[in-house]
């Protein structure tokens, strides 16, 4: 199937559904916001929320669903997630065991899922606001690093952040801060800038995750907490079986990005 | 004890504490976010999580606490909500059965405390701006009222929103609009302007909590979604035991108003 057909979340999750689309989803359904998923059994889902109500810059819930329930009904009331995602990542004990383009088989009737912005969003607006985003220009993966600041804990669930890093001028710096304000419900505003040992990065050329961009001369690194740490925590606890989208694979919604912004 | 005195959320808790302060707390501590409390059980505490969760405006959560931990970590980490409050309820199956100064005796090993926001955040930031707020001129309660918005439920929880409605010319109501965007922590934007029966209001003047105000010639209703929302969606389900602060007596935080602020 042709990316240009998949022009609303919709198209996207229909495609995922008959299996006619099972690749990542940047640049499908431009406008629309897509999402990170966790699924966990409900015995961690009260620890899971509040260790996100704690820390919404890393984990900005989009929607949350009830026990059993395979619909996310807030941010897309005729999806179904256990068909819906391109590529899922089934983990038993820490350790992955399926990459399944359905998860139907795996489903329990305590699963609880989370819906968690992703950083397209804000990065679709810093595009449109002019500024540069290196990692696209370049067409690689945002580069990634662990930070020596701590989440909130909750309950099981403790680690560090983990941000992602955009190279820009100071003055576009500035911009991008305003832009990405507007976005709290897709990571927001910045948590650094500037000098990357101050939060524990002790090579910006070696991400922990993703890859490496350069940082031109005049330029400096804008950190934005990463929606690759809740997976990280939840990850840290070895949860007997919890299933995530595969990287890149997202969960398209209904939800306009500009439906997400505040002010 | 004067409330001169108690120019910090810290003061205030003390009082509290030491019984020496057992009134609203209206006033006190400015600058300093007040909250509204509930306590609940542990078996409650994931659908409530949840309701607050799909709720943000009428159920702004500023804490949550682990079950059985008295210690709200984040925005008062030296306070103990069993004894900084200056009056609580207690509601054993929907019925109120003690108003006590401590609720010591009453504590559960499984009780979590939800610190949520407070309209007096941002009533302070509209005084600021130099808007009217008609109910503080008139040193009366503000008017609140159920309206026919159906909040998203959550597992067992679920009600009509209820809201605030403060008085304004449509050009103070646009400038409101913006102040009070700032502060989404503490129920952000307002959720209606103007007819009243557009959101199944049917007399103005007779509020379903708090007292009425007059509305000017020239001047439309705005408003608030309101911290009595979760409190009434909680009666409802008349659990066998929660505790909640009684009127006008909040729980002070360390928070600063402005640091509530986004944008």
């Amino acid at each position: 199937m042709s990316n240009h057909q998949l022009t609303a979340g919709s198209d996207v999750r229909a495609a995922c559904r008959l299996g006619t689309w099972t690749k990542p989803t940047c640049g499908l359904a431009d406008g629309y916001a897509q999402a990170n998923l966790v699924v966990l059994p409900r015995e961690l889902a009260f620890d899971f929320l509040l260790f996100c109500q704690r820390n919404p810059k890393p984990c900005p819930l989009l929607d949350v669903t009830e026990p059993g329930d395979p619909v996310p009904r807030l941010v897309a009331p005729d999806a179904d997630l256990r068909t819906d995602v391109p590529q899922y990542r089934v983990w038993r004990d820490g350790v992955l065991v399926d990459e399944p383009n359905d998860i139907s088989k795996y489903w329990q009737e305590d699963f609880v899922s989370f819906v968690i912005g992703c950083s397209f969003t804000f990065e679709a607006a810093l595009i449109r606001a002019g500024l540069p985003v290196r990692h696209i220009e370049l067409g690689v993966n945002v580069p990634m690093f662990r930070t020596n600041i701590a989440c909130r804990s909750a309950g099981v669930f403790h680690g560090p952040l983990v941000v992602s890093m955009r190279p820009m001028t100071p003055s576009d710096a500035v911009r991008a801060v305003q832009v990405t304000s507007r976005y709290p419900a897709v990571h927001g505003a910045p948590i650094h800038i500037g000098d990357p040992s101050a939060i524990g990065i002790t090579n910006i050329e070696r991400p922990d995750f993703g890859d490496p961009v350069p940082i031109k001369t005049g330029e400096i690194g804008v950190f934005w907490a990463c929606g690759v740490t809740p997976q990280a925590v939840i990850m840290a606890v070895k949860p007997s079986l919890v299933i995530t989208h595969s990287p890149g694979c997202m969960f398209v919604t209904d939800v306009r990005d500009e439906e997400l912004a505040v002010g």
